[in-house]
């Protein structure tokens, strides 16, 4: 096993770290933010980076938002940045669904279980669904819902595929609907199986908290769009030709970032301390993933930049 | 492996089985009635089975229904019965709460996410609880709960447990509730982990896929306490006190019911084929269970008193 090698406040290390790459993939929660906490030095370290030549593409397994949401967010938080730089899993699971599954009617349509960011991702790619925010979806199930799913009346033949997501709006209608359309043979995709969501400095039910019911109740197991999966590794390539050896990808988690740069094949993976994962975790002998740098913080990277203004 | 005796149609070898025994436990659904309709003949059986001195105990998994909700449920479909005749896990969890666990103030409340049975069978053991069918519980979660749940703040000290059911109201303000009392400590139970819930001829998302999302986000698996759970059996036995040996276990489900009887070293188990269960199963190699003796409906071994009236 390969030690990390350490960056923090070694200037020449971190130049000769920079040159290696030209895209630098980037973890958001942990990494860029805690929340609605954008980490100090944050936004000159991205700036510099840029200045020297370097495109960053911002990977997020969070699938409430859509990338103009995000946009919104970054843009609220001050950290300049361009629609075409973000990747969610919402986007990704869109990219899959038109690009790779290529659904055709009449059996083309999407039940989404999740929020308004996968709606806009899927129109963004001309997908039909139904479900998602509709609020027809959001009550109580009635005696007449269970008649109707048993005995598939109220089911819509044409759908082919069902994408679950986080959904603050889980219910056990939406439940019931996907369970008769994964019986009938319906795709079975998630945006990402996160076991949980870290929301206000504390964790909540994750998307895969989403798609487990379905997954122990129908015996199948979803293809997850977002880190690790390399699914989500092949769409960002499908949109941005990168050479993977000159790309590097940071994060805070081994399990879902530097496994997702690792399995990626990519040139480098970066862990920051700011996050989820500390050393020990890859020091331990069963360490899931072991980056190849890492540093304390983002910004320590930076360090260059700010020795040549002083 | 043994071969399990075919009793259908054989007179001598049916009356043999009854002798051997003192006791039935009896699942409902799949074995007494499937949804609202009463199999053919089965009155008849259970009458039967009475008048040779027999006791029969109604076992069911659902935690929906209270006792007496399950006995309005007999009566109405004109199976004459007896409130202490049923066990459901509902009944089971309290009683594993209230005698087993016992829990003291003040850590003494139970979280509960089901419906108005296991409420009902709470209140019978003098178990404080909140959660279940509270309307405050029944809504979307704010920006407010996130931020009150991650803090603890509206979180009630006195939770030292939580169990979770079969809710149809199910939704991400419980689960949130449920995984912040399982951080902190809280006892995890399940009334049952049943895949799916049988439901007007279909199949429906069954109580364990309530605990699923709760064992993703917190790593732990909760005691359940209906089939095949000797949990459960212990309950039973608990209030019963019958003789295991001179028991028999009457199913239509290899992975609940037999299995539940055979783990529970009873006398015998009985598997009918108007359920889920068929013979292919338990002649496969990899069968979970493989009962003692099988009828095609219960009625069959109602068979002796029909060839007596004769």
């Amino acid at each position: 096993m390969t030690t990390p090698k350490y960056l923090t406040g070694d200037a020449a290390a971190i130049d000769e770290f920079i040159d290696r790459f030209d895209v630098f993939l980037l973890d958001c929660d942990g990494v860029i933010w805690s929340g609605d906490h954008v980490f100090e030095g944050v936004v000159e370290t991205l700036e510099y980076l840029r200045s020297r030549g370097k495109k960053t593409v911002f990977v997020t397994n969070n699938s409430t938002k859509s990338r103009q949401e995000y946009l919104k967010k970054f843009t609220g938080l001050g950290i300049p940045s361009d629609v075409e730089e973000i990747f969610g899993s919402a986007y990704s699971a869109s990219i899959y669904i038109s690009r790779i599954l290529k659904l055709t009617p009449p059996k083309n349509k999407v039940f989404v279980i999740g929020e308004a960011g996968i709606e806009q991702e899927l129109r963004s790619e001309n997908v039909p669904f139904i479900g998602g925010t509709d609020p027809a979806f959001r009550r109580d199930i009635t005696s007449e819902d269970f008649k109707g799913l048993a005995d598939g009346s109220l089911l819509d033949p044409e759908v082919g595929c069902v994408l679950v997501g986080l959904d603050f709006h889980i219910n056990y209608l939406k439940l019931s609907y996907a369970l008769q359309y994964l019986r009938r043979g319906a795709v079975f995709l998630a945006t990402n199986v996160d076991s949980t969501f870290p929301m206000s400095h504390g964790f909540f039910p994750g998307a895969g908290s989403m798609s487990m019911p379905l997954m122990y109740s129908t015996g199948q197991k979803p293809v997850a769009l977002g880190k690790p999966s390399q699914a989500m590794m092949d769409a960002i390539e499908g949109k941005f030709q990168f050479d993977r050896e000159r790309t590097c990808m940071v994060g805070d988690r081994l399990d879902t970032d530097i496994k997702f740069g690792i399995e990626g094949k990519l040139g480098g993976t970066l862990a920051v301390l700011t996050g989820v994962s500390q050393k020990e975790h890859w020091e331990a002998a069963d360490a899931v993933a072991v980056p190849a740098f890492y540093v304390d913080k983002l910004s320590d990277i930076g360090l260059v930049a700010r020795a040549n203004k002083q």
